[in-house]
Formats: C-alpha cells, sequence, structure tokens
C-alpha cells in the first residue's frame, strides 16, 4: 500500500533495536484520512473470508480495526488488558508479552462477543513477532470460533512472525512489509533496489 | 440522538451504582455503523469550533474520536494510561480515577502532538463525573493549546459533570443525556413523561 510506505517513510522514526515509532499516524496520534485507507485496503483484501467479526487488542489496534470493520461492514472486538467491572465472568483469557510496554500483558475478551457461529478475522497494528496476534488466535480457539484472516497495517517482515502463523493455513495480509532497517533507514519487502 | 438512546435502551445494560454497560457496541464490541453515525453527530455539533485536534483517553474515547475525526478531517490523539518505550521525554502528565477500573490512572500526552496553535476538541464515551475529561483538560492547559469543545457519547447527568465542565466556558455536547436509573430502566433527560 503505496500512501502507507510513504507515510512510514515520511513521519515513521526507527528507534533501533527493531522497534519503528509510528505514534504520529497510528499509535498515539492517529490520521483519520490514512485510517480510512487502510480500512478500505483491508475490505478488498478480506471481502471473500465472510469474516461475522474482527478481533483486535487494545490499545492501536482499534483503529485500524474499526476503519476495517465500517466496510465489511462488522463489528470490532477489542481484548481488553484489564477487566473491568462491566464484564461478565467467564471471559477467554490469555497472556501475550508487549514489545513496546516490556512486560505481560492479559488479553481478556467476553464471551458474550465471540461464540463457535463466528468468522473472525484478526487485525492488529503490527505484525513483528506474532505474539499479540498467537495470542488473539488461543482466544479465537477457546471461544470455538474460526479463525479466517490476520491482517496488520504494518509487517516487520525480519522477525519471523509470519511463519509462525503459517501452520494456521489462513490468510495473511499485511499493507506495508518491513524487510530490514539500514541504519535510520526503513527498507521494504521487494523494494531494496530503489533506494 | 434517536439511534443511540435506542440502542442503549436494546442493548446497554444497568448494573447498579450508577454504571451502565454498553460492551456490546461501544466498550468492548464496536458496532461501526453506529460509531459512523456518532462521528457525523459530532462532526455537525462541532463544526464551527475549528477543531484542528481531538484529544480523548484509550481506551474507549478512541472509536467515537477516530468517527468524529474522519468527519471533521482532524487527527485525533488519544491519551495513553501507560508510557510506551516509543514516546519522547516531555510528555504531559495527568492523574484521573477511572470509575470502571476502581484505581487511579495516568493519562499521557506526547508533546510532539499537542501545541499551543492547537485548537483541541475532547471526545470521550463518557461524561458522568467528568474527572477524565477534566483530567484531559488539564493536559490541553499544560500544551498551552486553546480548548474548543467537549463531547461525550454518553452523558450520565445525575453525576453532575456537565456543572464542573461550565466554567470552562465551551459548548459541552453529549449525544444521549441519562437523568437517572430507575431499577433497571433507563430514563433519558426530558424523556421521563413519555416511559
Amino acid at each position: 500500500m503505496q500512501i502507507l510506505r510513504d507515510r512510514i517513510i515520511k513521519d515513521g522514526k526507527y528507534l533501533g533495536n527493531g522497534i519503528l515509532k509510528v505514534d504520529a499516524f497510528m499509535n498515539h496520534q492517529i490520521d483519520p484520512a490514512l485510517m480510512k485507507a487502510v480500512g478500505e485496503e483491508f475490505g478488498k483484501r478480506f471481502a471473500n473470508v465472510n469474516a461475522t467479526r474482527i478481533l483486535t487488542a487494545e490499545t492501536s489496534g482499534i483503529a485500524p480495526s474499526l476503519a476495517a470493520g465500517m466496510v465489511l461492514q462488522v463489528p470490532i472486538v477489542f481484548a481488553r488488558k484489564h477487566q473491568p467491572i462491566t464484564m461478565a465472568p467467564g471471559a477467554y483469557k490469555e497472556t501475550a508479552e508487549s514489545h513496546t510496554h516490556k512486560k505481560d500483558v492479559e488479553l481478556i475478551v467476553s464471551a458474550e462477543y465471540m461464540n463457535s457461529s463466528d468468522r473472525i478475522l484478526i487485525i492488529d497494528d503490527f505484525l513483528a513477532s506474532a505474539r499479540t496476534i498467537l495470542a488473539l488466535v488461543k482466544l479465537v480457539q477457546a471461544s470455538g470460533a474460526t479463525l479466517v484472516g490476520v491482517g496488520a497495517v504494518i509487517e516487520k517482515g525480519f522477525e519471523g512472525g509470519r511463519t509462525l502463523l503459517k501452520p494456521l493455513n489462513v490468510p495473511v495480509e499485511s499493507l506495508a512489509e518491513i524487510e530490514r532497517f539500514d541504519g535510520d533507514k526503513i527498507i521494504f519487502a521487494g523494494q531494496a533496489s530503489k533506494l
């Protein structure tokens, strides 16, 4: 997705240790026009998987998932990191390590909003080590729902998450795939020769 | 906003102690069509305040704020509860008590995404005691930006938050105002006689 790659080049910031800061347009500040375009692209790529719900993780997965849900016309469920007092007992829970917060986080989804008749599309901001996404997959499996696809706005190909998702046998789509960082340069997959 | 009031009646659940659960369409599961309508309504009500950015708090404020930002065509900044390793030093911080998590939470906004030339519209899911919104107001003031309005999807009129916002002298708009709960019935402002 060219406008996304352009935006990452323009406003993304490589902080070292494999960490890309995209706070300017997705993870702290959100550009609504870009998110709308991201949602439309997810809508195209997952037009045929017949998802009944999108599952994401709070916080940064919410914006791209909502934009995709507006296009695919299905509800979004965001896994919560803390159980609010409004949540009914009997929720599904998994633990995932957060790369940007350097600690384990719990992901919790109420059984009210995911069940065995669902076809779940997982969407998140990043596909890197796939730790968060695999925790979401376990939540889907715990509910008895069918996983129909995984979408990420930005993929860090060098962290190997895609390989871990292969056994799931569902389409895995990222809208901008970073192959590697070269100093503070961002090299996208298939684009090394152009830079 | 009639479709919102209807949805609250249909899918909202009064849990006692003034707590309304709206996890079915906003705070855990998100209905994208409803959020789009919410965004359009905020867009109408704040069409003339010339906001340059929308400020909200993670997590549940993100969906209505993004929907409003899509209409008003301004970026959304969500105050973070934990400082991620990507955040630059020199962030604005305030503390607010969370009603649904029963503990104090920090709200943090990077100085990169709010400054003295900004005209800030605050949007959140609930206006109740106004604790979260007043913490966001302090963040706006700390940055030197101008507050131009406050919008909430649902107002719990009986918690008195609106009175606390009056001295700010900006338009305060809620899309559904609950006057009180009567048993497990939800009574909207101005509608008591119709029920």
